[in-house]
């Protein structure tokens, strides 16, 4: 989701500094403090322009949400866009890559964990920047509460066949699986994302929920 | 595949004792005894009538072959088949139920087991028939060789979930999994069923192939 270089993007993060966190890493580990309630934490990764996560939040006011990207003109898109529709106590968004993420959030913090339509790195020696390859299902297993929940989807199968492949070399358990989610029972309550509605019309959308055992 | 029920059928078996094994308990530990050559030992629960596995004895003199089928009319049928083609000294067929596989097989006796176009029993209550079952599962854990595979095919999108679910609870290895397996680089290699060439007009292919890492 590369949009045209928005050069005014960090200025409207920081115009938007009740919905933006600006320095995420001075909140590790205290989270509960820039929301209204101590609550659920659910993050989602990537989140392009914010649809899946806005909705989200504001389906479910019993949990806190932060959107995730990269991007900063992609995160400005998201804050215009959020902008637009009613501010929601529970929901704040973050501008750093995820290759960061230990520095931004404490061991077992992060109470459910989305992915959605992730950056499929075709090539085999880009396979690491993969989000579920092994480097980050290691480190959403530490992130993650005990009971703590990771949900994927995408319509990209070859990413889906190596990440059902990583999931299981790396000992999650596959709590959910379907390999059509739009013809499955839970398509009624599947919260769709901009690219599931621009690409499901392409073939079937994949979903996972997948958990890891803690002791 | 339900055959017309054919009153012939046991006689054909009967008819055929060089192809047909008639009392698989009898080689329980020592099944290379019936083969010409010692060698790997291939298995194909629910054969149907014999397409795949005949293609793979003939393509893999290198391998023994079995055609396990519980319904003795589908047997017969296969029989028939085969005794039209060239007759193969590393193929014979066995007529039983999977149920009863550890009567018929020692531990560590199989090499490699194929599951094609399985019956999916799509009823919950029915789960335990399903050919890819934790109970199943077991069993195969301990007919199968150290470094033995399971390779399963399926156009049953139900049937597949249940199996990727499966397979990850019982501690199996998911050593390749193809979501479209027609359209995956493995077509090539591939050998169809006869379901396959059936069916795969419908919808994708799915295959997995599965390992124990013994200790
Ligand atoms: C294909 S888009 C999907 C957007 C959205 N989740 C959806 O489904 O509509 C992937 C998004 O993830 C972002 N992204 C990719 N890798 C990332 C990373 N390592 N850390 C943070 N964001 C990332 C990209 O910038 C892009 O906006
Ligand atoms: C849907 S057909 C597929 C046949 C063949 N594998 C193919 O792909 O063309 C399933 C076959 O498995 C056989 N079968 C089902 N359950 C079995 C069991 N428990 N033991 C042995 N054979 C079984 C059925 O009788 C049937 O012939």
């Amino acid at each position: 989701m590369r949009l045209r270089n928005n050069p005014k993007a960090y200025e409207i993060m920081e115009e938007n500094a009740d919905l933006v966190i600006l320095k995420p890493e001075e909140h590790k580990g205290h989270y509960h403090d820039i929301f209204e309630i101590n609550q659920p934490l659910y993050i989602e990764i990537g989140m392009g322009k914010g649809d899946f996560i806005y909705q989200n939040a504001l389906k479910h006011p019993e949990n806190n949400y932060i959107g995730i990207e990269k991007f900063p003109s992609v995160l400005a898109a998201a804050i215009n866009k959020i902008n637009k529709n009613q501010s929601l106590p529970n929901l704040k968004l973050m501008h750093f890559d995820a290759i960061e993420l230990e520095n931004v959030f404490e061991n077992g913090e992060i109470d459910h964990l989305f992915l959605n339509f992730s950056d499929p790195w075709p090539k085999k020696r880009h396979a690491k920047r993969r989000l579920t390859s092994s480097a980050f299902l290691d480190v959403y297993r530490r992130l993650l509460k005990k009971d703590g929940v990771i949900e994927f989807k995408t319509d990209n199968r070859g990413l889906f066949e190596y990440s059902l492949q990583s999931v299981t070399e790396n000992n999650y358990h596959l709590d959910y699986v379907s390999l059509d989610l739009h013809n499955s029972p839970e398509a009624d309550d599947n919260i769709m994302t901009e690219y599931e509605r621009k690409f499901s019309v392409n073939g079937p959308i994949y979903k996972m929920i997948i958990s890891d055992c803690k002791e």
